[in-house]
């Protein structure tokens, strides 16, 4: 059983946290930590239950900022050096089957890891049993809210009983589709905003060689750009790699034959048949559909001192700057400090909470928006790969100046937006040299 | 009873309107023009016999796109020259009490027109009466949908009695608040955005002067444009004003005490105090309170053949343009032609509208959120009347290439992108100008 913190005296807060995801289970440790009552909703069930939660899984790129969040709650060491897959750089795989690789942080060689989303959503669960103020109940569906009043209503799936729940704060971490954020739609002066990319995502999966070993070089971010489309490829523990396919949906449906989805990777990710095999490719694609990816922005993200937003409940970004889980995470760390800074007084630390996230939030929002087209083409091209030299030359040179966008998102604790505005700084300086030199390619 | 048009061959559809407000009764009337079974379900009682709906009623800025829409249906006349009330320009009272008028367009005198909301309703619902093929539920609240199938039920708001509807295609004109569109929010890869701005609005109103005729200048739209805040007049045929103070939340907040009140107006709005009486504005002030503005932008508007969204449901815009139900109206207008051009095949009409018709109502949605900064500060500014002198002579010279922003959105039919694409265009030639006498001053 936690003790409080030092910083605390006043009574325990009852907080109920709807649902169980990444975000929502490392905030009831943060919240345990500091001697609330955590109850914890979650609609599925227990996924430490679920044999299929160990198969498929999304894998995730852990950066500085998850890290951070990690440290709080004492999983840091664990999650990263037992458990995740260090990738020092991005591995990119040209049409012609040829590769060449752009490191991340080729100064100081920090790096991202490959984690497994099921594998720590479960340790996060398993940490929270050592706290006795934490209670979990799964298949409990979230049916009916008054967020003014700290009332909710949930629906056990499994017998349909509905259990009546009254709570101090409510903090919605239910993910891009929030129930919590549904209720909050219906308050008043509530911005929001969805927007879905006109491409989806489909996983598929390329097993170990024959050797038990990667078919890959592990250490890297795999990525084969094509323009309109790209194949991405993460490392997993168990020497498989999952496989992303950000393609139009237009262009999904089009594949509609083995025959044509063969000639389509055999166009376009060549060297990607073999890895994943021919009859494997086949049955995942056709097997699965490809899924949408939403971006969601909104604001404020509390109700009076009843009711909170954080992770993608609060702001869903697509994933292409791999900060979806960072920028969740870090969200707990903020709310940690302001807890301590506000002796969790409630109202002073929603409003500040709201009053502030937002700026950094909606950066990484667009910047994730931004590096999409990045990702699938910029990488590719000469201008990108000779800014990145001078940019790390420049880091290398002037390191406490001169940090280079993706660094200072995955390296550093820097708020995005100020990542954003250093950005800006850099920019004018490129903007000179251009100008000298007379070239007008836009890098962004 | 109306007879089919010509184009039509095919059997009548089965449609039900959501929303019996003005874009929703006047869609009534262009279906069953065409001969389909309207349905209109609408949420409160029936506003012609609800004696409040003839008090404060807010008043709309009636131009050619709304015109154009009447006419449809053949309203234009009897709204227009009987119950319409001419405004010609703008009257800018300053804060020294002097005034001076912006002409709308005074190379040919067009002109807006002052229309009652209450009244122009009450008319549209009448006409409805003419045709048997209109089936009108007053009453009815929406309180599940299935738009995928047609299907819908309401509750009738005075026994709690339920009804099931089944219908070929269910019309969204219900709001801003619109129950359809928030069915819609489910259906997979809807864009939403709804935007609060900091501003909120309370309708004051002047009254007859003791000869029963109005006290200022009716021919005008009248504004106090005072920076971050402003008072605008509308006249009504009852030669009474409807006055809308548009103001921050936190300013209205601030004002808590008569004394504060008559502070207030006095130092901004001295000349308004003796035209709406002292007693009245702190009665009026004090006994509502200000109502929020949001924009909202989505698309697609429709579900498969099956559902569709219009009017302020689909794209409610801030009222700075007095853009709102002429826009709302043109959706009726298009949606006509559509109907014509497809032959009343529903999926081709509604997959036209919701490729095309977003173009032009986001462009007017930005224009309406730009002009809010214009009516409360630019027009104060003398590079603003300078722009507006020669933009008016231009038009005057070469009016078929030269015709002003809000000439073009009010007085034409041009899509409203497109008289946005003009203005861009007028604008180098502007900053042409401006780089030739070394001014800065952003116009638009």
């Amino acid at each position: 059983m936690a003790t409080y913190q030092n910083g605390r005296k006043n009574k325990p807060l009852d907080i109920v946290i709807v649902g169980g995801g990444l975000v929502g289970s490392l905030e009831a440790l943060y919240l345990a930590k500091r001697g609330h009552r955590v109850r914890l909703y979650e609609y599925r069930e227990d996924i430490r239950n679920t044999p299929t939660a160990r198969g498929r899984s999304i894998n995730l790129a852990l950066s500085v900022r998850g890290r951070k969040a990690l440290r709080g709650v004492g999983l840091e060491q664990q999650m990263v050096q037992e458990h995740g897959i260090p990738m020092v750089g991005r591995y990119i795989h040209r049409l012609d089957g040829s590769t060449y690789i752009i490191p991340y942080d080729s100064r100081t060689n920090q790096c991202i890891y490959s984690v497994g989303r099921n594998f720590l959503n479960c340790l996060l669960l398993r940490e929270s049993e050592k706290y006795k103020n934490v209670e979990k109940h799964f298949n409990h569906k979230l049916i009916n809210t008054n967020l003014q009043k700290g009332l909710l209503t949930f629906q056990k799936t499994q017998t349909n009983e509905t259990v009546d729940v009254n709570a101090d704060l409510i903090i919605g971490s239910d993910g891009a589709y929030s129930a919590v954020r549904k209720a909050m739609m219906k308050e008043p002066l509530f911005d929001y905003s969805q927007k879905y990319i006109e491409h989806g995502y489909m996983e598929l999966c390329i097993p170990p060689g024959d050797d038990g070993e990667f078919q890959m070089p592990s250490q890297y971010l795999h990525i084969w750009p094509r323009g309109n489309f790209m194949l991405i490829a993460l490392p997993n523990q168990d020497r498989t790699w999952t496989v992303t396919l950000f393609m139009p949906f237009a262009k999904f449906n089009e594949i509609d034959s083995d025959e044509k989805l063969l000639n389509f990777f055999g166009k376009y990710f060549s060297d990607a048949i073999p890895l994943i095999g021919k009859k494997k490719l086949m049955e995942d694609f056709f097997s699965g559909s490809a899924l949408p990816l939403v971006s969601v922005k909104c604001r404020p993200y509390h109700v009076k001192d009843k009711a909170l937003l954080i992770g993608d409940a609060a702001h869903a970004v697509v994933p292409f700057y791999g900060q979806g889980m960072n920028c969740g995470f870090e969200d707990c760390t903020i709310l940690d400090e302001l807890f301590q800074k506000h002796n969790d007084n409630l109202k002073n630390i929603l409003d500040e909470f709201s009053a502030t996230r937002w700026v950094d939030v909606f950066a990484i929002s667009d910047l994730a928006m931004y590096n999409y087209v990045e990702m699938r083409d910029l990488v590719t091209r000469p201008s990108y790969l000779f800014r990145k030299t001078i940019d790390d030359f420049l880091f290398w040179l002037i390191p406490n100046l001169w940090v280079p966008l993706y660094n200072s998102v995955s390296f550093t604790n820097m708020p995005y937006s100020q990542c954003v505005k250093n950005r800006q700084f850099q920019d004018k300086y490129w903007s000179l040299y251009n100008g000298a030199n007379n070239s007008n390619e836009a890098l962004g």
